[in-house]
């Protein structure tokens, strides 16, 4: 099996399959560092832990990581919370998506798994052969040609995989968004125990958390924000302006590290072409309001390893279709769950009078409601299996 | 007390204020004839039903109207029913607004309440005097200048009251769509025993009922359809391709009334200036997509007539202030969800695949949910005063 992606999608399905039998290697450009120092999303639904440690990458998340029951909602001069644990009696761990890269890279490596990070010249081809071929050349320079049963495209939003579909064998689906998230790491102490997700006339801003000491929180902005052009002063003020007007006081601290996130809805289908499969953000991008990004590569993941399991037992093809099935199901309610949250909490660029209050009006309708609370409360804790 | 506008806002305040024993005069510049043969809306949420029935206007809905526990989701080549009684143990009503309006005139005549149609040369003015006047010529030429402790304009959606409100003092938010319906009448016998809403790749189609041989129809279209260019054939060619998609086979007979019904969300801020208070339509308008327009008309008049009734026993002007607060409350969530069911059953006019896969996702995530089904269904049946 040749797993083109060392993130968390192709190191988890390394990692199940190897508990299955099956071998493969994992190959991506990036060395170990480049990627352990991305910052990425910090939301993992129950599943998601439970998959972590149940099937021996680490318990870490559970002594290290943040449980959270709940986050607030801030409108119209209001917080109000969704209690995820009250209304579908689950959860969400906050525990960084490098920590469970770090995880997952230690487990391949205690389990003596085939990853090789900082390869060049990657490429995936033969793809409707029965045999396709990875060709790629080591750390060192040394050219490899492999010969897999199957390939899997775990390669992140800009795939090479991807590409290598024909583009009348892949629908793309596309949505972009006139609006970016400026984004910040701050050494201060935590300003609310949960994720606190505040709209505003200003434009909408998410107080969120990492450690004890460093903190993570965004505001809406227009996709070509100079961050140069922000300095500490102004981000404080900016971000306080939106979450004071609705009772939260902000903790302000260094801010380490700052850029914009610009985002966008993407879906490839079907997920499959040949003996190539994609998984993880090389099929599909949420926008990341609704935490779903890193939660969604893990669960293409776990249905990839059964359905590869079983296509590997039977011959059958039938079973890489089911993946894509199986898979896109999930993926079509995140897009819009994130969709949703993102349409919900964010002003239009040409705001009227009509979106503010309507939004103003739909966030009360939802906290109001229990039966809306907790339809919020499910699609964020994760939908079952 | 001068009502400005004979439809049910004015109707039912009228009938409301005469059981507290304040009389008012109900004008409107159309004949009894014109709006009774005006084709409007047909569902009555379930306190809408008991105003009727309660208050003494009549038990006619009770008899005549169709209770509908439901309504079927029609998406992705399937049909889900949306069971009301199940999940909130409510219903709704068909009943035509213009039953409602025939109701509530001859309970106004019954009870010798002074209701003047076919009037001309309406105008309300010294709205902020403590005696605001209303003038007007009776359908026999006679002119009238009535002097009121209070003025309500319930006149509709081009209401003349609301523009005698000076510009700044109203805030006006409004939405366009860029869509309409086509609604038919047709002789046929009922395709289906409750409301279908069908989502298809050709747009959004309503299949609703009147009565055992008459039903009515709509589909998604484009605002500057001329109705003319549309034969019988077109027609049923085009409802038949939206809703058979999905399992339904409509029933088809002759159409007997065809128009384009274009649609917008408005609400005017506050509802109250000076001794004028707007109701209804006049000060607010939803898409139909929610059948919510004639249910906030009559629970605008409920929250009115009480507030009335207290100005007038302590003159304290909160209480004016308490009907707009209260009574936009409502207004707003019934914006939020008529909006949101209009967003999620309509194609946008530039439509790409993401918003097809991504509405068909929603609709499936609603249905699949009991918690968001429910939440549809506390939404549609009306929200408890």
């Amino acid at each position: 099996m040749g797993i083109i992606g060392g993130g968390p999608a192709g190191l988890m399905l390394s990692h199940l399959l190897a508990r299955r039998g099956i071998d493969s290697v994992v190959v991506d450009d990036r060395t170990y560092t480049e990627i352990e120092q991305t910052v990425r999303a910090g939301i993992l639904e129950a599943d998601s832990v439970r998959m972590l440690v149940d099937t021996g990458v680490s318990d870490r998340v559970l002594r290290e990581g943040d449980q959270h029951a709940g986050i607030e909602l801030g409108f119209d001069g209001q917080l109000a919370r969704i209690d995820f644990a009250g209304l579908v009696g689950s959860s969400v761990w906050l525990y960084p998506q490098t920590d469970v890269f770090v995880d997952l890279a230690a487990a391949r490596s205690r389990d003596g798994g085939d990853v090789r990070f900082g390869v060049s010249d990657t490429i995936v081809d033969d793809l409707d052969a029965e045999l396709p071929v990875l060709r790629f050349a080591d750390a060192d320079g040394a050219r490899h040609e492999i010969r897999c049963r199957l390939l899997v495209g775990a390669d992140g939003s800009r795939s090479m995989c991807r590409h290598r579909i024909p583009e009348d064998r892949r629908q793309q689906s596309f949505r972009e968004y006139p609006f970016a998230w400026f984004g910040i790491l701050c050494e201060a102490s935590k300003s609310a125990p949960e994720l606190v997700y505040s709209h505003s006339e200003r434009g909408f801003a998410l107080i969120s958390q990492r450690t004890e000491a460093m903190q993570r929180m965004y505001f809406q902005c227009d996709p070509d924000t100079d961050v140069d052009a922000w300095s500490d002063d102004r981000i404080w003020a900016e971000l306080q302006a939106r979450v004071n007007v609705n009772g939260l006081e902000l903790i302000e601290g260094p801010i380490t590290s700052r850029t914009v996130l610009r985002f966008r809805s993407f879906v490839c289908e079907p997920m499959r072409y040949g003996r190539l499969l994609l998984a993880g953000d090389a099929a599909h991008t949420v926008p990341p309001t609704g935490a779903k990004g890193l939660n969604l590569a893990l669960a293409d993941v776990r249905v990839l390893a059964e359905s590869i399991s079983q296509f590997l037992a039977s011959g059958l093809d039938r079973h890489l279709d089911d993946y894509s099935r199986r898979a896109l199901q999930r993926v079509w309610k995140a897009q819009h769950f994130s969709y949703w949250m993102t349409s919900m909490l964010h002003l239009p660029v040409e705001r009227s009078s009509f979106d503010l209050r309507r939004q103003q009006a739909e966030l009360r309708s939802v906290v109001e409601s229990r039966a809306a609370s907790a339809y919020l409360a499910e699609c964020y804790t994760g939908w079952p299996r």
